[in-house]
């Protein structure tokens, strides 16, 4: 699921998304560092990873900060909206006053809908969104010689499209910032699509900083009461 | 286009969208006192406004912090999404999770389409639009009678449905980071949609803050370059 | 302790400094409606208090993020600096580049000290922080005469005034950053000194927005952990 | 003046303060890729340039989020103070509690004080700084052999100690809230000694973003009015 490109990794998430991990600043080393700063000591192996756990028990975040993660996403429209509700942290998505859609969006598969929907309804739906899209294109094609309008048929006629498209950013998110976005979204309740993308990144992180989402695991995840989120 | 309802105003936008201004804490005078902590003296009325304005053109914008709105706002999808990045502030938005969306959507009117097209395409553009509501509201009632499965239902099927449907939120957001959200949005090149939502703000706003608003359109409104915004 | 200047209501603070609460926007109600959005139900006073017990235990934190807070403060610098990496809420503190300190420090009650300290040991700090007002004050004098020179002055021989200097600033926050100030700083572990300040804050909220503060009090300072802050 | 430790650079500022550029994420490219999410098409080298240009002058800014800076800073408490006014970003610094403060004091030479000052003012302010200290000194070994009273002595008696006194923080930003930081803090009215460390960034910086430093004084720096800060 999960392929290298250089030192980067990608894993698949739902039908057409991915998760890719691009650039990682900052180490277990560096949160030790930064403590460090408070307490001027120098320690072991052992002493250092006592450390971070004791940090991440007592909630002295800001050494986390110093842990930074560059992420490439594409995702549903629904998805995406959920995710930046997430402030803490920078968007750069592609922009659809820029560029064209693709005829590209999600499909949920029947073993993540309720029971009582069959392949017929899973066909209408399917159908649907290409109709909006076939409507979207020949609306487009009609200014494709004015370049002024093509901008603005683009910004207006992507209201046709409907949430299930999918879209494409960047993210640059603190380790701090992805602890709240993971113990959120790896919750339970937190709707099944979005969970997926959280658990690509669950399983993309760990490898750059062992100790530190070790201690995450112990103090934060293990311990987290049911978690709602909010869109 | 304002109607009063107590001390709250709500201006219409678009054609089924509005602003509404439903708090305001602090004032000039308050902008005034958080800018003294720093001086500790006192003045006449002429020489606050002269405060105001040497603190906007020196930008000196903490002060500006001290003023804080409470909008509620109705708008389409994409207009939420370019909204929304706007991160210093704070959204609440109806949630297509807990509730299902309404039939509700916007038809831009002919004259904020390029003039190619035809009164036909944009009956093509409702059609559309109605299409996909009828599916995802068949989907829906298709589990009526399973709360389970109703949310579930809800937070999958709304993939259908365009970004031209209407939501509504709350945004709570400081006079700082409002005076960037209208030097964007109100810009020449900003989307006509998003404009129109700015030139709301821009017309409930100023009687609120009457120097510190003549000091932004002097200093920062009328100086702007020709500025882009990038969603 | 408490004292009231028409709506406002100030605590005195250590041996010479306060909390005043200079304003409020939002309530109770307010984040009611804000968690309504989502869901558009109206309800009763008992499912309304039950709903803010709900987002609370369940970490729905953003509906807290209405409630704003106008603060004047004035304490000793060090407790200052640990104020001020609270981040989220906005800070405008008296300047000591435009304005002369007072002679106004902190003197620590022999109470809260270890019982080693003496009434000698403690005429002996202030005795030294009068010494370098003293030099300060002196320094300031020989350019009395010169505007210029006399904010360069002011700058740079504040160098000599310690930590226990007092100083003075308005601080506005919402209460989702609130309740995490309050949660550090009233810990066990902070420092007395800020935690008497969290302790003003504490008697002056919860009347503004009785049933959020007592889902704060149930659901996260009951539940805390030994918590400890960082500085 | 700047010493090389591995990839690392170190400048020294004021007599005996320093910044350490510890590490960077992100570059040009960077830039360019994130803005290019939302366009999508590939280019040579100087439209790459040109894009970055473009993003600058016309206000684009999130793409420059994507640049991340780690440093380690070595300065005045009141220099510390004025820095950790920028709250987009994140601190570390030694605390006061936990460690004892070192004899280290800021001392400005007699070229960047007003004429007025003589070499026996410079030794009063210096006598009257190690005085302090060797108060602060002869209080903390009074618990020297009791570990829960050494911490309590350290953070009460620390008001002794002038913001003259060094201290050491690490610092993560992003180049967005950098550029905010050294708009403000080169400034011609910005106080000198704060001016001496954005002088040593402005040093750093440039050669691991040539093209985005370049197009930032081109557009940001050259052009900036008069601009005061406020602390």
């Amino acid at each position: 699921m999960a392929k290298e490109t250089g030192f980067l990794k990608q894993v698949a998430v739902l039908d057409k998304g991915f998760v890719q991990l691009v650039d990682v600043m900052g180490s277990d080393q560096r949160v030790v560092d930064a403590a460090r700063v408070s307490t001027g000591s120098k320690a072991d192996p052992e002493r250092d990873k006592k450390l971070i756990f004791y940090l991440m028990e007592n909630l002295h975040e800001t050494p986390f900060e110093k842990i930074v993660f560059e992420f490439n996403v594409k995702c549903p429209l629904f998805v995406a909206r959920q995710w930046q509700r997430h402030r803490i942290g920078s968007f750069n998505e592609r922009s659809a006053r820029y560029r064209v859609f693709d005829l590209d969006y999600y499909v949920p598969g029947l073993d993540v809908l309720p029971d009582v929907y069959s392949p017929e309804d899973v066909q209408a739906y399917v159908k649907a969104l290409k109709q909006s899209y076939k409507l979207y294109e020949s609306m487009i094609a009609k200014v494709a010689e004015q370049p002024k309008s093509r901008s603005r048929a683009r910004e207006v006629f992507r209201g046709l499209l409907g949430v299930a498209y999918y879209t494409e950013f960047f993210w640059t998110v603190n380790f701090r910032s992805l602890m709240n976005f993971l113990k959120l979204r790896l919750a339970q309740d937190a709707q099944y699509e979005i969970r997926a993308y959280a658990e690509a990144i669950h399983a993309l992180v760990p490898e750059h900083i062992p100790w530190t989402y070790e201690a995450f695991e112990t103090f934060v995840l293990k311990q987290s009461p049911k978690i709602e989120s909010d869109d």
